[in-house]
């Protein structure tokens, strides 16, 4: 292998190879892969754990030193050519039930490419560099999400974590065993000198503009609110409408009010209601129960806690009302994450530089970089995402738009890390 | 035996067993029983067989020659002194998923008190009697409801009605002959002279007033309509409300617009969406699609019309708006159906002499009554439903009433049958 010093003309001009990355995603992309495309890996399933296998083994191929700790991020270390904190890149593998290739495992691939490209041109970093794949951080199987993240930072605590019990009904540190992913590395052991996140955009507004890459700014607060209805069964056709005490009825009320909601407080301001289920769920009897769950989310916490506010006082109301019993739960909880500004600029100006076009945004989605954010300066570079679409099977990326972002990532680890 | 001589004053002085007869609504109200109360035996069932079994064991401890025919509807006889046509009683001993005791098994258990009673006296009536059975009344497994007596009348066919395929994913003819329920006896041979259904109210309007009996002028006419909602799944974070193509949304805003549709209608209008289901069922992705059931009813034809054409505008002006593919299935309809007079007259003449508070009312609720009532003069007779409630595990009827109303039916027999 010949030796490319880092910092030198020849490092600038080093490339991700497209065919090679793209042959990873697809790889990865087959293990809970749907009929009809799109991926089903949910944490701590099966297939979660196939595809970790899959990744451990990509990452011993290229020489990395694996980690994985009591939380079952998988971390691969390259050593440098000085000790010292680790320049880290990553994302996730799991995705919801019906997901598509790229969200989380672009950016574990990208960092795994960047290795190989430092590996196949003899190039060792300055500092260490880090490629990490976090656990949970979909949040689709067990609350909240970017699960791995936050117990990586110490803002959630082991103990805490296991205990979480999933919606098909299983406790989390008894998966994460059941795997064979509770590892011993310690958690949070590996505090990273700056972290950068590969991801695409999940939003429609790089495509729109026809932009490549986006400079993220931050991320959305996030609030998660499981609302539960008690109401009285009863029969539909004898149950005259004023003495209904319907859940069902307000559960659908609230499913309404929350799109409305988001609509008056406008600007970033998004709301849904993803996830619905009445009991006993029959034709002619009104819902007994319904439990319901309402993602809120804005840049701005101020407004965001003004939506939280107004839906709880909503709520409130309609129990009082309809004469139900409700009650609240919080699910997930997150401020508004703004990047380091240094990060921001970095991202920019490395577009720039490689002639690509570039625009900063905020993201719209949670991610693990929001939590990295709290350890070290952290950035986050998107891609388009074909017609907006994620956690949806036809999500999808052009090859020139991952490529473009890939070899962002890879002169920024070089830049970061010389 | 001593012998008791129909239209004697000596038959007209028998009573029911009140005792015996709630020891039969328990002793059948224990199969299915669920933990805390109340009662889980959907139509063709391992529950529904045995509960079957049951009444077919105490029909022939009273002598009935037991007829089982194509759909399942069991129906015992009691020879009368002279051929002719029977005089039937009955009602269904299937129930919804969380239902009670006494909706449908009290008609077809009062129907054997009222054998018995005549047995023990040695009273041979003039008519034959019959005691039946229907199959899948509820609706609430296989749609549509009142299955068994819509075949038994020749308004559905057989071969149609095997095919109908349940909410669990089995077809009607499998289920009937796994069951041991596919008779062989015709169906429909048994046209009756006059029938006589006892049933619990199922709403508030008799307990409300402190009347004993109903007198029952009709049943409303019901509509069932299954939407299916076809959006764009799509990430809760990243998608702007004016991008969003959420099945969910449009599913929670037509069960909202349902008590709205009732309200605005009006009189004896009642709308329920008791069924609401989403996929992929996640907090943080918009749902793609949407399966919800909207149940109408109303005892004016023309009103009931209305509902269900501003309900289909709403829904289509909905698909139009949040670019949704959105089908209306027909689960069921049938017309209001008002019964004879001379049998209105009859149960409240007949609740009058024996000294007891009688109102006139509709039913809310469907009945195999509506269907026998297109065959031959039809009655039925309603005692009062604790709370309201029905549909319920909670659903109860206090005995003193329940005696009351057997004992309405065990005169009106007498008299029918003389």
């Amino acid at each position: 292998l010949k030796e490319t010093v880092p910092g030198s003309s020849a490092a600038a001009d080093l490339r991700i190879n497209i065919d090679r990355l793209m042959a990873r995603l697809f790889e990865l992309g087959k293990i809970g892969a749907l009929d009809g495309g799109g991926v089903s890996r949910l944490a701590l399933t099966d297939e979660d754990k196939e595809a970790r296998d899959r990744i451990v083994g990509w990452m011993r191929e290229l020489g990395l030193t694996v980690h994985i700790d009591g939380i079952g991020n998988v971390i691969g270390i390259r050593a440098g050519s000085e000790e010292g904190l680790p320049v880290m890149v990553g994302s996730h593998i799991d995705t919801v039930a019906t997901g598509g290739l790229y969200d989380g495992s672009l950016g574990v691939l990208a960092g795994l490419e960047v290795v190989q490209v430092l590996h196949d041109a003899g190039v060792t970093t300055r500092r260490p560099l880090a490629v990490a794949a976090f656990t949970n951080e979909e949040g689709a199987r067990f609350a909240p999400d970017m699960l791995g993240s936050l117990v990586f930072t110490g803002e959630l605590s082991l103990e805490d974590a296991y205990d979480i019990v999933s919606i098909d009904g299983e406790r989390l540190g008894d998966e994460l065993e059941r795997i064979g992913y509770r590892g011993d590395a310690s958690v949070g052991g590996l505090a990273p000198h700056r972290y950068v996140e590969l991801h695409i955009e999940q939003g429609p507004r790089l495509e729109a503009k026809g932009i490549t890459i986006g400079a993220v700014t931050g991320v959305q607060g996030i609030s998660w609110t499981e609302i539960s209805i008690q109401g009285v069964s009863n029969h539909a056709g004898t149950t005259p409408m004023r003495f209904r005490r319907d859940a069902g009825y307000a559960a659908c009320v609230i499913g309404s009010f929350v799109r409305e909601l988001a609509n008056t407080i406008g600007g970033d301001q998004v709301g849904t209601v993803g996830s619905l289920e009445l009991h006993p769920n029959l034709v002619n009897v009104m819902a007994e129960r319904a439990k319901l769950t309402v993602d809120l989310r804005n840049t701005d916490e101020n407004r965001l806690q003004k939506a939280e506010a107004e839906l709880s006082a909503f709520v409130d109301r309609l129990a009082k009302e309809e004469d139900l019993k409700i009650e609240n739960r919080k699910l997930a909880r997150f401020e508004p994450v703004e990047f380091a500004p240094e990060m921001i600029d970095r991202v920019e100006k490395t577009a720039r530089s490689l002639g690509l076009s570039v625009e900063r945004l905020p993201s719209g989605a949670g991610h693990d970089a929001q939590m990295l954010a709290t350890l070290c300066p952290t950035g986050m570079i998107f891609v388009p995402s074909a017609g907006g679409l994620s956690h949806n099977t036809k999500e999808s990326t052009k090859p020139e738009d991952i490529e473009a972002g890939a070899n962002v990532l890879l002169k920024m680890v070089l830049d970061l890390a010389s």
